[in-house]
């Protein structure tokens, strides 16, 4: 959601739900879809809608909706929310959660707060990037962060990939069985991932190891026409063309938001969730790529986040019922 | 899938896969599309498409997709996943499964093996029935099985729900903010749910409780339009007009088929995955109803099937990748 451009907010009408989502990626938005359904009290609150599901290319691993950009996927996710009347109120960046009695309270960065017995959070992650000129106007444009989802763009192209662990591997050996030539380029001797992936790219006719490499530079103005590397042993660079090139680095929370609200965080900074969704925090839920630890299979789909967010949301239904109760 | 009509098997091209999918509910055609993605030679083996899906009279709840019905919503599943050239073999019931080297073979009641070197199970779980006259045939009209996917319908109406756990309960409260009228049929004195649960409904306007009471019949021709209900106690039947029955008295997965492969099983009769899906058999992965265990959150959705579905594709890819790295 960092991509997407900051509108100002538009007044609500209250600030007080039975239950607050933030984020308004596929998890936020089938969140407030099931929660609606379950004639919840709910309102969704989030900088932007779509999260990074707007910025896909296309997306075709949705079962059902074959062939659609990101937009347009956002486009009917928001559609069918809007169909349950959820007030979704956007421009709003989330800055801090407090305790209130048995309520939480979201604040946000216009100083707004936003009161719930139940909160779900559902505000994804923040792919990391090389940060190098040309890898922000290109993206999209043969700059991508997802090899399941548009691998299969590459048919027959010449790719690399950025990455030592086992992200970077598998994507590389996935990307060998549909493009021509995978560049596997890592900064350095050693990869992180397992052997067995590592012996197997080296065995592929397909892949070519660049190690002590690093990315200067993408190259390219409508699309990636290669990339400017420097080999870190002999101190040199020189450029490779390419028509694709795939970060495989990771993805980063926002740990300083999470970490100041006590919830407990993962290694890589994800949100710790039970198989419900639930957190450490009573009545706080998470659900997407900011959800994270043991219990959960890591697999960063639009699909995957968007049934979390339906657990999520049965799971915090049942918290608010049981809350009903007491009152 | 107990209720569709078996189609006679058609001849496969061949018999041996890297991957066999059994089952074409959701989770398997979600499975089968992500395998084809992953350029894994995979078929489906099933006794038909769409498993409890095909039966939906009104799928609401799948975000992107809204007011289809369960055949509609199956054959766009179906045609997604037929983009992608993979072999659907319908007509075949699996009645077993032999370990082969480092394969596996499925076996079908017409005699046929289907080998592979992952196989995932999503062959689904079947709801329990009250097994009364009149419930198979109203099935989708006024008889449903899921609250949380039919609730919706009975804007305003009167509805019984048939059982005394969480989910009868959980039925019961989330209609009962729907409904005009909720009758809770138990026929016990006392409930096994959350005495939270039990404390609301007793307080809801809107709950009528039916301790010690069977249903003996549903009426109706084209709709529902009653129960015909026995008080244990004293032993007398009457008549309950209504407009729908929601029978939620568990679901329970084929453990005559799946007890003699040595799966482990749950409580509930349904195999224990670890958060990849994957079994306590090597290579084999289960997603959808029939999967189940403390690291799952019991939640049967279609949306929940076809996201472990992926899972579990995602995972047997990798399992896949580590023995053509060992061929």
């Amino acid at each position: 959601m960092s991509f997407l451009k900051l509108s100002l907010p538009q007044a609500p009408d209250r600030y007080d739900y039975e239950c607050v989502v933030v984020g308004a990626g596929p998890a936020g938005l089938t969140a407030a879809l099931y929660l609606a359904r379950y004639r919840v009290d709910v309102a969704v609150v989030t900088e932007a809608i779509g999260g990074e599901m707007a910025l896909a290319p296309l997306v075709d691993d949705y079962p059902g909706l074959p062939g659609l950009t990101g937009s347009e996927m956002t486009r009917r996710f928001e559609e069918h929310v809007r169909r349950y009347k959820v007030p979704i109120i956007t421009g709003e960046r989330m800055v801090g959660l407090e305790r209130e009695g048995d309520r939480w309270a979201v604040v946000t960065a216009s100083g707004n707060r936003y009161s719930c017995y139940a909160l779900i959070l559902a505000i994804g992650s923040r792919r990391r990037k090389l940060g190098v000129p040309g890898e922000e106007k290109l993206i999209g444009r043969g700059v991508s962060y997802c090899a399941t989802c548009d691998g299969p763009l590459f048919e027959g192209k010449t790719v690399a990939v950025v990455g030592g662990g086992n992200a970077a591997l598998s994507s590389a050996l996935y990307l060998a069985s549909i493009a021509r030539k995978v560049y596997l380029i890592h900064r350095r001797e050693q990869f992180r991932a397992f052997p067995h992936y590592v012996e197997m790219a080296r065995r592929s006719g397909r892949i070519e190891l660049l190690l002590n490499h690093v990315v200067e530079r993408i190259l390219g103005e409508d699309r990636v026409t290669g990339v400017q590397v420097r080999n870190l042993v002999e101190n040199a660079s020189y450029t490779l063309p390419l028509d694709g090139v795939f970060v495989e680095i990771g993805s980063e929370p926002p740990r300083e938001l999470l970490e100041p609200m006590g919830l407990e965080l993962d290694d890589e900074g994800r949100v710790v969730v039970k198989p419900d969704m639930s957190t450490n925090l009573p009545g706080v839920f998470a659900a997407g790529e900011v959800a994270g630890g043991p219990c959960k299979y890591k697999f960063d789909q639009i699909l995957t986040a968007a049934a979390e967010g339906a657990i999520a949301a049965d799971a915090a239904y049942k918290y608010i019922l049981g809350l009903r109760g007491k009152l």
